[in-house]
């Protein structure tokens, strides 16, 4: 396990949309960061080190350079964007993007990534048959109120990309892996479009190299 | 409906936990605020007024003296403690708040509400069995890391009470309603009772008045 030494490291897995916005922000920063990259299954986010960290055992972590480490994926944004764009100064606009953050915690991720993750990641969809009805009606749910919020503007909180952007993007993005219909919210389809063609933008998966990933 | 008049106008229910956070902090910051108390069955949530405020239907909203509206109840704390010692400023200290306050959203409360609801509000556990399960072995686990964070320490996110506190407090404070022990978690159980005695405190409810109370 990499102790810190002066730069970002997130520890994250390849499938994470909670670690893509971390490594989205990163990227749109311009941050350097290293890669702690793991396979869950293997149960290396149960270790006592790593409970240290996260006593829920989940990616992402960010060890920050003073060595510190922080979980929940919205407060690593909320962290890092401080003083930049990506987070407006105290006031209504920084408001509406907290209002987005915890919206997409509380409200969009189970039922967006829930459906996904036994579709698409875990391919086990007969399991989970009641759940994932009962995630589909949220998820669409989720998905009308986010299509009505885009209709007419172009990013969810303020009128450039944020951190609630950011937050939003990869279990929408996502979200056909788990049977919903993007065609069907074309304000969410447009937006995801949109938010993908940042610059700084970064895709789920990228071809590890020496240099970034271990493990 | 009333119009926003130059105060904060809180639109909560009597038994909303998300809603007492957001009375909790008004009444520690000694801001005055109106109170527009919804019972939730007669559906004032859903008027196209109300989704206007809030697309989702829920409580609390808050109307700013602005008159503009916000909702999340942990977006609505974020913006009334700006400045104040209630949320420090960027930094490590702010960061440990934030990330308290997602865990509380995306771990917390579905699991220790959900319980309370179908046990002690709606009174029909017996629809909900499976639910309650899985949510009481999900809640026993929240109530477990937030015992061991308080096992060295008075407050959950720093050295005072925070909005990290005043938002784990009210789903927490309510747990054995839902069938939850906190005899289990004697640190949670010493931080609730430290909690409930901070200058400021405010029960769940509070007889009405016709000063304070609307609806």
């Amino acid at each position: 396990m990499p102790a810190a030494d002066g730069v970002y490291v997130l520890h994250d897995s390849r499938l994470s949309g909670n670690a893509w916005k971390v490594r989205l922000l990163l990227s749109h920063l311009g941050l350097p960061f290293r890669r702690v990259t793991y396979v869950l299954p293997e149960g290396k986010t149960r270790t006592p080190e790593f409970l240290a960290w996260n006593p829920l055992g989940k990616v992402p972590v960010l060890e920050l350079p003073t060595g510190e480490a922080l979980f929940e994926s919205c407060a690593i944004l909320c962290h890092l964007a401080e003083g930049t764009p990506f987070l407006p100064p105290p006031g209504i606009d920084r408001a509406r993007v907290m209002q987005w953050l915890f919206f997409e915690q509380a409200e969009a991720v189970k039922p967006l990534a829930g459906a996904r993750f036994w579709i698409a990641v875990a391919r086990r969809p007969e399991e989970k048959a009641a759940e994932i009805a009962e995630w589909h009606a949220a998820g669409n749910r989720v998905l009308g109120i986010l299509d009505a919020r885009l209709a007419a503007r172009e990013f969810l909180a303020t009128d450039r990309c944020t951190i609630a952007d950011i937050a939003n993007f990869p279990y929408v993005a996502m979200s056909p892996e788990g049977g919903y219909d993007l065609g069907r919210y074309p304000n969410v389809a447009a937006w995801v479009d949109r938010v993908r063609r940042q610059p700084g933008h970064v895709p789920l998966i990228e071809e590890p190299t020496a240099a970034k990933e271990s493990v």
